[in-house]
């Protein structure tokens, strides 16, 4: 019997961050056959972007701590991506704080399409000037601003009309916590997508899996029209993880689609498994029911977890 | 930062199945010790049902294949529950072609509340007749037709017609395969919401994790309205598992009331995890998008897991 996924008809593209939410858990640590692999599976399957790593600086961030891909040297992208093919575009991410934007090379001597800018709410403005210098040099610029699930309304507003003015391309609905239950999620990026349409920007979200609810907050958005939908393969990333790759080409591709990228996840990530850790887990549930952020899990290991926990965050001591 | 889920305003009541569903990884045999501080904690959370295992014949599966939460004798219900206190309804479940409806106690006899009637779309006419007899043994009674996502929309009207005629109480909606997007899981709960509303019965539903969409659907399936949600700890069950009752019990109740439910996962489901493995894997996440029977999962474990199914699924090999 066939399945019964709704027809596809959203518009929304895919973008893999697979390299770089997941060079969160490795160090940005992955060796070159691999990410060459997932950029053939991604292109195979109509993915439509690949987020190769960060564009950091060497000068702030030490690379003896880092493998190459938190600082995608230009000739590593091009070194990685021959006889690759060309189908898909490239983005990096640029840490607000963490890069130097006279280090970076203009479009036009690059293979990367899309610079997106990640920060919190206190960075806007850094974040505003950053991406305003990677729209001169000729990309494409996306704003993220971080954690939306604990910032205000009325900060929000204010963000999404400086973000209105900006040179920005994209603005992202970003759920770092993975709090946003489906409602929340709704109103939040209705108000995203209204202050958006109003000056000709596209919208895009980012979700994590603390909840479970990655995947169905991707399906819900995809509903509502967004323009870009994050993803990883296997849900591959820091805590929870993300909404799986595959699942979204599924949703939105079709089943004829999805094959390379199972097959992907069966070779790389299943071994994967075996050296780092990620997924749903009850100290990474409580912190997104506790709406804090996940890093406050590694402070809840012990036998009396749950109660601990709740001990802290009733005492304030939970951030 | 107080977390926005949304206020409480949904009527549905939870069922937990832990017992029941998880019965089927542990060959339900399970401590009473854990038996009680699971109902403690239901008791303790606000949840409305538990579910305390099968009322299977004895005489037909065999106590010694299986532990005795599989026959649930009334001694052994009794005894468990001694000094529990009295709060929550009691439920079992009736596994047609598994039972012997002459060795179920009548209602008044018994400490259980609510009979739950599981089978299959060609059971329909022993389902009916047992419930039936359920009814006049004093029970409320619910019919569970299993696999839904497998049932034509004619199937489909043909067995609600028949269940609105019926002596049953309240009609389930159930994804066994785990295979139901939400959209598609909407349409049926609708399909079945105005087929029982007309003859005054309730509706329930009980979702399975494969999709990663379990929680999403209780979520969507409590917006529209549904009576009845069934659930377990820690998602623990077959395969990809259950919505997890503490999740749902977050979202319908509150924060307030889940701090119980946690400490039980911590102290009892935990430990479980190095006896039984459950909840999403790649296997089970193909079976669910191929809407197949999730036992089709332990053929595909290779280094090829995804190929394969590809292939046999391809070839028609999988059913």
């Amino acid at each position: 019997m066939e399945h019964k996924f709704p027809p596809r008809k959203f518009s929304a593209k895919i973008l893999d961050c697979t390299i770089r939410d997941g060079g969160i858990v490795s160090a940005s640590r992955f060796e070159p056959e691999f990410v060459r692999a997932l950029y053939s599976a991604l292109s195979n399957a109509g993915v439509d972007i690949i987020e190769m790593g960060y564009k950091n600086s060497p000068n702030i961030l030490s690379p003896a701590q880092y493998g190459p891909w938190r600082f995608c040297p230009e000739e590593l992208l091009k070194d990685t991506l021959r006889d690759c093919g060309n189908g898909i575009k490239i983005s990096l991410m640029v840490d607000i704080g963490k890069c130097n934007i006279s280090e970076i090379p203009p479009k036009d001597k690059s293979v990367v399409d899309i610079m997106r800018c990640a920060f919190y709410c206190w960075q806007i403005r850094d974040a505003l000037e950053t991406a305003g210098a990677l729209s001169e040099l000729g990309y494409e610029t996306a704003l993220c601003m971080m954690a939306s699930s604990t910032i205000s309304d009325e900060e929000i507003t204010r963000a999404l009309d400086k973000f209105s003015d900006s040179s920005a391309d994209i603005v992202y609905l970003m759920d770092s916590y993975g709090a946003l239950s489906p409602s929340e999620m709704l109103r939040l990026l209705r108000k995203y997508r209204k202050a958006m349409a109003s000056c000709g920007k596209k919208t895009g979200v980012h979700f994590h899996n603390n909840l479970q609810l990655a995947f169905a907050n991707c399906i819900s958005a995809a509903m509502e029209g967004v323009d870009y939908i994050d993803s990883t393969l296997d849900g591959f990333g820091k805590g929870a993880g993300n909404c799986p790759t595959e699942m979204l080409v599924w949703f939105l591709r079709g089943r004829e689609y999805v094959r390379p990228l199972l097959e992907a996840a069966q070779n790389y990530m299943e071994p994967m498994r075996a050296r780092f850790k990620w997924g749903n887990s009850l100290p990474l549930l409580l912190t997104a029911l506790a709406n804090v952020n996940p890093r406050e899990a590694s402070n809840c290991n012990g036998n009396n977890c749950a109660a601990d926990f709740f001990d802290r965050l009733d005492s304030g001591k939970v951030l």
